[in-house]
């Protein structure tokens, strides 16, 4: 059995917590705050009962789910803990904990919200570790909740969290604006979701490049600007032309 | 047995053909090319056969699936037919279609590629004719292949289209960068798959509005800055930048 401490209360926490439940090899020994000295009381607290009862409820990796900029400082309360410690970030390197641990990097590459559950099997998780022993640790904990786990440098997962912007946050995004448009036309969004899904349908048989469609790609001039007058917003105006600008720049040759 | 001919023979014809021919109550009398005088030849073929044979084989409807641009040329050529002329275009008004014919709309709101099946089922239809008949013979059709089908007008179908462009073209466009920066990294792009259909999957729940995250809603500057020094490509940075800017004003009161 994977004993495993979170530190952090937040929605990966969460989310961890109840997957790792839900397994029969991983036990999640304390959930723990990352606040103020909540953290440094606690650590003293959970050491001092161990001894008392003799027996050792330590985990084996303490797994710091919190805002990327107090990764470091809360790392460092941890400091002098012989564990595994790992951060769940997608953009911060794995030097962001403190050095002197055995250190680590767990990340579900997914998006999380409070209240709404994913399915952890599909999720991939990204680790890495300095050690050979513990990148296998970290294997054997990312297999027990999940079936696509990579093993990822702290390089390519700054890459891959930027590329998860682009698709996940800039996608969402476009939705909201196709919204607003839907909305001052008096016409219902449910209207888009078909098409939305296909546009993700897509993209599992044919790669994105290949499945693009629609004015900028044909260079349908006319097209483009008479959808530059029907957008108010100077902003969504901004986001047409740069998107139709680079669609041309990637498709320049073949027109 | 609603009678259908369709004129063009790109790929929403091909997918029209195709879906009104697996139905027991719409019956694609013929496909005809709309390249220079071919349509008038067959026209005036179909006619003189037609009166040979004494059998009335002409059609209730007319769909024009054409590029565009040519729409109203193409319409012309069908003038002196008593039947209902429409298009398949979500750009262009009703009024494309040349004066003094019964005019109308059929716009399935898909994207289509040659060779790529759709589940005819689930794409809404938008319809609009000018007289309740006519509208009525389009619901016919439409409900015949599709389970939701809307009454829009040329005015809310040019909304359509434009929030299409955004849902569906731009989103793309962002699905072909993240594909990029994975391979420049050399990860593989299914890495980001299930993000991609989880960013679908919580718009069924929540409006997109509620569905934001990332480092622009939370303006946490300091990752910004660092994705847009990992970005080489300029035309990316600015995209990246405006779409930035957009989901910051969009959520500015809440900062």
């Amino acid at each position: 059995m994977l004993k495993v401490t979170l530190v952090g209360k937040g929605a990966v926490s969460k989310h961890l917590e109840r997957v790792f439940s839900n397994t029969n090899s991983v036990e999640v020994t304390e959930v723990l705050s990352s606040r103020g000295d909540a953290l440094l009381k606690a650590l003293q607290n959970s050491r001092r009962r161990n001894s008392e009862v003799s027996k050792i409820v330590q985990p084996d990796i303490y797994i710091i789910a919190v805002r990327d900029d107090v990764i470091t400082t809360v790392s460092k309360q941890l400091a002098k803990c012989s564990q595994l410690i790992v951060h769940t970030s997608g953009s911060v390197s794995i030097d962001a904990i403190a050095e002197g641990s055995r250190r680590g990097v767990f990340y579900p590459l997914q998006t999380f919200s409070k209240g709404r559950k994913v399915d952890f099997e599909r999720i991939p998780i990204c680790i890495e570790a300095e050690k050979k022993g513990d990148l296998d640790l970290l294997n054997t904990l990312a297999t027990s909740v999940s079936k696509s786990v990579y093993e990822i440098s702290s390089e390519q997962r700054k890459s891959l969290h930027l590329a998860a912007v682009f698709v996940n946050n800039f996608t969402n995004h476009l939705f909201q604006i196709g919204n607003e448009i839907c909305e001052s036309s008096d016409l219902p969004f449910d209207i888009l979701k078909p098409l939305i899904s296909e546009t993700v349908e897509k993209i599992s048989a044919l790669p994105p490049i290949d499945a693009q469609t629609g004015p900028a790609k044909r260079n349908d001039q006319k097209t483009i600007e008479r959808h530059l007058k029907q957008l108010h917003n100077k902003t969504y105006q901004k986001v047409y032309q740069i998107l139709t600008e680079s669609i041309k720049e990637t498709y320049g040759e073949e027109l």
